[in-house]
């Protein structure tokens, strides 16, 4: 039985991953860290949790923690984990960390988007970017897993196989994201209330969110250079979801644009064997509906003879493949679990 | 040209009411009160009211704010303007109050309703229930209005002439309402945030909501004598409206129940000449999309002849003839304007 | 391996049934009855299954079915599984029917409520009333489970133990219940159109609705005569839920109220080892947040000394516990199966 | 007294003319057409009519309306207008046509994007494209108007500027629009539901989108050559609302991107004094939110230095500007009134 331990577990991605730990057969969550809600039930802050989840609430030692259990889910503000990791802890335990803090290699380019000097830039470079379908084998051996971030899953996985294969030109990429409000997180801020939200679609963070850089960077491994992007998230009136609609130049060859068969090919050739991939078949396009709950990232294109241009699209539900599904999928990696424990759910709609 | 100031401009109810005044051809808004949001522009805090609206927010000092009036409304947190009014103020200018400070005649009932001492009972005598329709002469004379909840309002006039003519009986009445989030206020509470309440229903405030007692006072004057209700307010997933289904036991005459056309004459008898009063027809039920923005209480009801009950039912935009439209209504009485000037508003679908 | 056939399975309730028994480890579905979608494959009409069932939508011969399967879910329109099923089909496999063909003992009430003639009337005897917590005993014999609606099972659930108990006058009950808008089906209406129900809020079959005689027939065994109650149905802007708020005036004993302490007796004499029943903690009162995707019936209570009442509250999701959640509890107590296989969800928020 | 006739008047865009012609003091509304509901009361089909409009549907008899009529608006299905519309009837009075017949010049444009064949060819070069911002004078002496499409409206406006002013590269232009749910219509359509809609979020008409054809013309115009874009519509779980993000190169001069002053001219020569284009400040971009229910065009920008684009945005109401707003605004052209008349609306939040 691993024993699990959650920082941030009253946190929207904190409370998913207890939801998704408590479906997993062979992980026990001993340590609920939650520093505002600090000796209260954990199921008074969570109604859903009653009955399931008798634990209280515990602070944010992650020294201590580190010697209860065997891995450690971070789900804690920008910079806070990188403050207080160090090599003993690492040396007991696995770390899942769902912040940035250890997403961007180049420490310079975090701390100018994220507006905060990094406390432990030394331990970077050991950290494997937990995007478990790119890099599964790496992942393996870590120590520590920087869990990417919502956004970035979803574009990264819808471009990465056209980009690879140099179906598309690197400069040509432009990301149109649009998000669920959970992804905003439980803060208590006028701008996230039900009457601000709802009824009412706005892109917010334009050219400044710092999901940006992490794209660039991911992307950039898979085009073999720099990538300079546009990136624009927008806020819709829904709890969870994730829709990137993605547009890129096509490459000609020979004079020809790449056919639907070269694209699809393309993305079977990365993907036919993810089981959380699912790749739909033509004249379909991802809904994020279709995908709520679980741990599926479902990816469709379209090529546009007019304009020479491919729209690529995924849809992920932003608490789990997006966050805590994902932390899991890396959890079962590290342990050597099959991948899918306790994330084969289906998804539920309506 | 009345000269209006606003006190809590920022607040949904006060912002609401800068929309309805904006449309007032008599009035001029000369003081957009804000603690929050002192020296900022107010079309900065409100998006819709770029380019109508140039003031900046300015602060609460109704002293001075009452030499530059000829009204002012307050849509204040409870105590607020209990703690500052007086009398040289209400010489000056004319008060209406969104608060509930002046509401409850009876202090100790204030007091232990809304666990706040009342700073200047003295006044609560002069004022006037603002509820234009059952209150309209004594209006016309205030000083200072006390204007009427917004559950209070669509369940005083949907019951108040069943009761007046003694069709059902006093102890008999539960009132089950469903409210709009924007009822909840602008404030930063993780309650109210949009994930919360999306796809969510509840009741809150079980046997403790502070409209009761106002309810009961109210429907008091009507029958004759003290009034104990079940009023259970409900937080529903839209931003504007309130529902209140309400049961009574009806009253028997020689052994028999009213019909449905005694019901409509009781109803009718008071409400056939009120322009914002729409009395449904049979089989129609009131349903709050169609009242959405405009100053109508939507009324229908139903008797069960199994059950010796009626069902009444109403509806309202909480944020008008629940908080502001009301407001405006009282000051068209006050002012001798039009009663229906400036709140002429076709209901907005869909 | 339990065979399964479902009709109506494109339905809300006949989808929610997949998604359940894909999680039911001794249960395959072998036949996906749809009329409307015929030959069409199932995941082209509900995306989320694309990758997860393969097979393609039949038709709705039971005759057929009964040879292939151990056990019929029937969601289908009221009427029709009256009009074709028979001792044949009985005699080869299980059926839990969805609808309410077989819910009211007496016949003339059903065709009454539902202005149709029943074509089977000789059957209505033997089923048994599926609601599980209640019928557990008769259900485990049956060949035909007549599964609860919606409304009831939250209504019957949250005041039978206090009903039976003779805590309350059989004569007060009023239920006012709320729910989402999968309940009323997949159906292509305009009042189900997202604009006519988004932002809105409304009563709806006031004194004709269905569940009324279902609710009155199951409570009259509790209460041991006949029920009149008052039931209200309110369409909500959410997907899934149901929360009923219920009053009932308490019966004094020596002169006095029952005490909280009471009440929460009763409920525990019927429910303390109920999987899914929960009964909140004084002062907690249901949210459908809090049980969207799951089993779980949430209840809870609060006194009113002032009126003398009681209000109940209880919270499902409508399409699980509601429907198909209940359905498969149904089959698990039929087969000798834990009755909570396939069932241990973990309600999914936000 | 302008006397004006609506076809389709119980569809959404039909419904929202009523509303904002019952604000319009010179126009009385004559003619009440909806085939679906003849006979019927207008305000039994939209309950926010109650008292105030008493009408009962008529049919679409375009003859016999245009000897009642000055003004004709129609907002009917795509090919019905073209075929029933004649010099008889144009020459009795003007029309205004919300539908698409008479938007594109190229008859086989038409025929190609809409499967149609165009019943009368030979009406479509007298008819105005009645984007009153571009073509005021045009409007001014028309017969005929042919109303903009809503992503049309809210697209061209926010690009018009840049492209005219040769800032943004014809080539480069990629529109990611979003709407409300009202844009889709009344019609009974499952994929139109609650359920359907609600927390979902997709694209939808993938380079099929028949306002495609309609930008590009429009454009085109402006670049003084043909254009081709991309244009990818979004469905988003809302009532109202179109929020249009709009991707372009910058052109360099002398090597060097233009400033935000640059772009900000260029709108400002265009819609300096427009009424209803509102041009927000920097760092500000449009929200739905801020414009519901009124005629006003949001418009807002960003410069990329690093890639070298601009983002433009744009909002509107898809009912009023982007339909029935618009459309009263070219009448209001047409008869010599303020072009305001009846649309000075203050957009209603939340």
């Amino acid at each position: 039985m691993v024993r699990a331990g959650i920082i941030g577990a009253t946190g929207y991605a904190g409370a998913e991953l207890v939801r998704l730990l408590l479906n997993h057969k062979d992980t026990e969550i001993r340590w609920y860290g939650s520093k505002s809600y600090i000796d209260k039930k954990y199921a008074d802050v969570y109604g859903n949790m009653f009955r399931l989840v008798e634990n209280v609430c515990r602070g944010d030692d992650l020294e201590e923690l580190s010697k209860e259990a065997d891995v450690i889910f971070t789900a804690t503000p920008q910079g806070y984990l990188a403050s207080i990791l160090n090599e003993k802890i690492l040396s007991r335990c696995r770390v899942i960390d769902l912040s940035a803090d250890y997403r961007i290699k180049d420490v310079s380019v975090y701390e100018e988007w994220y507006k905060l000097e990094h406390k432990s830039p030394e331990l970077i470079k050991e950290a494997v970017y937990g995007l478990c379908e790119i890099n599964r084998e790496k992942i393996k051996g870590a120590r520590l897993i920087a869990n990417p971030g919502c956004y970035t899953t979803c574009s990264i996985l819808s471009i990465y196989p056209l980009l690879k294969e140099g179906l598309i030109t690197k400069d040509s990429i432009i990301i149109d994201a649009k998000s669920g409000v959970s992804g905003a997180g439980r803060g208590a801020k006028v701008n996230n209330l039900y009457c601000e939200v709802n009824e009412n679609m706005k892109a917010y963070g334009v050219l400044t969110h710092r999901h940006t850089p992490e794209i660039e960077e991911q992307l950039g491994y898979a085009a073999g250079k720099q990538m300079l992007i546009n990136f624009t998230p927008h806020l819709v009136p829904m709890n969870r979801g994730i829709l990137a609609t993605e547009y890129a130049t096509l490459v000609k060859k020979d004079g020809k644009l790449p056919t639907a068969a070269d694209i699809r090919a393309a993305y079977e050739k990365y993907y036919k064997d993810e089981k959380f991939i699912r790749l739909l078949e033509d004249g379909v396009y991802p809904e994020t509906r279709w995908v709520e709950g679980s741990n599926y990232v479902d990816i469709g294109f379209k090529i546009d003879e007019r304009t020479g241009r491919v729209i690529m699209m995924g849809a992920i539900d932003n608490l789990v493949k997006g966050a805590a599904g994902q932390a899991v999928q890396n959890m079962n990696i590290l342990f050597g679990f099959d991948e899918a424990m306790g994330l084969e759910i289906v998804p539920c709609f309506p």
